[in-house]
């Protein structure tokens, strides 16, 4: 959660009243392959609870240069980027800032009135949630980490893990690839199998498990070496529980889930659209309206 | 007006309720210079009534090419187009109707499935209400007709004036390359100036009288040649009551309102837009919640 701040000077809420769109009304939106509704209530929730003039809908493209040219040529203000955009909208932007910059990937574009700013707030909500849920302490910053995966997320929960202290960072990824060149970028090992290594810390950060994927009711590692985790840290959001969750919690083992990433991660991002940083309740209370 | 048809099957109306926007809502825009709030009322309060999960907002851009490239990457059902976009959009799309290509100006760009089809609205609202409101019985088609402008509107009317019978008319341009132009187009004359021609048909097709304009206290033509004319048509639609449509009423000439071609060429966006054809009095509750 980001610090409680005051309340900010904002019209007085008028929440579930009903918003009259306008021409001057700002627009933000989402880009994702397979676009969900938790980015789209969260940000419309908090807009009504804040009495802001703003409105958010997800968008998917076939299209991502033409789709951020978009953004730019009308004006709309925000964009959270999602898999698989967030290395490709790099040389579409003008400004990458140092969380973007660092790690490579991009979860948000802001619209400085023409010039298109790229940060990353999945880096931010990861480290965040590390240091909330006492992690280190938990695993110890010695433990073996296991980070699975190798896309955009997967660079940004290795970085947010490595700058957090944790030393004995292993990638887990098929991509021969992408694996390994992710792994050298942050002093990790990369393995295709884990080959009886047992983390204590496994965060996933692929799309198993995610609903209407191929692999919606599978494990990113056998059930064994989730049970034997310490802490399990869950990056696919949809669904709430996914089967990588209910197996660490049938076995015990504390998790943290892709809702909290993403709950807190939009939270920056609403900071980055509109100026205004709700408050812890109020960011919990959009959090539970975006599972509704 | 169109046709009153029957009330399509569509879920409930819930005028005035809170619109829950989700990833499945269809966005529409409009394109313009300078972005009123009409359209996005009229289109948001149809929507509302009639129960479709549409949402529309007016944008404003400086980069015509990119707005368009977006509307196709993103998927934006349908746009409004204004001056000063109106033939700018014409190598943009992927298909002119023949409103479209007839005249050489785009109003509405309709997206259907990534191929943009450019239509004109305007054209079919002028001739509609040329109609309505019996001009030819009241000028006589082969009463003297002025068009005043030479822009995209300017060839709308134009067009849809001599379609609709209307055999003498003159272009009141000050433009001196795209006026002869026009008028060459459409079998009329062209003038710079009216050098004592009486018009019993005024139609005002440019921005003189538009509120906020550099002319907004303007009339497009002396008083006196308002006062003789035997119907003016004014196309500028905000304020509701401009300078000519005022000096008009002063001497008692009817007339036509750019609020009602605004509302009617919208109506034809609608059905367009949604596949649903709103009732009459459906567009006359929508027109009347757009001056609000």
């Amino acid at each position: 959660m980001p610090e409680p701040t005051p309340t900010p000077a904002v019209p007085a809420p008028s929440p579930g009243g009903p918003r009259r769109i306008s021409k001057d009304t700002t627009l933000c939106l989402s880009l994702s392959g397979r676009p969900s509704n938790i980015g789209t209530r969260f940000h419309n929730h908090l807009y009504a609870e804040l009495g802001l003039d703003f409105v958010y809908k997800a968008f998917t493209t076939d299209d991502i240069a033409a789709a951020v040219g978009g953004i730019r040529a009308l004006g709309i203000r925000g964009a959270g980027i999602s898999m698989p955009f967030k290395e490709a909208v790099i040389p579409l932007v003008d400004h990458l800032e140092p969380s973007a910059a660092a790690i490579g990937s991009v979860n948000t574009i802001v619209n400085e009135g023409g010039r298109l700013v790229a940060h990353n707030t999945d880096y931010v909500a990861v480290a965040r949630l590390l240091a909330e849920h006492g992690v280190a302490d938990v695993v110890g910053t010695d433990g073996p980490v296991v980070v699975v995966g190798s896309g955009g997320m997967a660079k940004a929960a290795l970085a947010a893990i490595r700058d957090s202290g944790f030393t004995d960072l292993t990638v887990l990824a098929r991509n021969g690839s992408s694996g390994p060149a992710l792994a050298g970028q942050y002093g990790a090992r990369h393995r295709s199998s884990l080959d009886g290594l047992r983390p204590a810390l496994l965060l996933n950060a692929t799309p198993v498990g995610m609903a209407g994927g191929p692999e919606a009711d599978a494990l990113p590692v056998p059930a064994e070496v989730v049970a034997t985790a310490r802490v399990v840290f869950e990056v696919v959001a949809v669904p709430e529980v996914t089967p990588l969750v209910r197996t660490a919690r049938e076995h015990g083992v504390p998790t943290i889930t892709g809702g909290e990433v993403v709950a807190l991660q939009a939270a920056e991002q609403f900071v980055l659209y509109t100026g205004v940083r709700p408050s812890a309740e109020q960011v919990a209370r959009a959090a539970a309206a975006s599972r509704d």
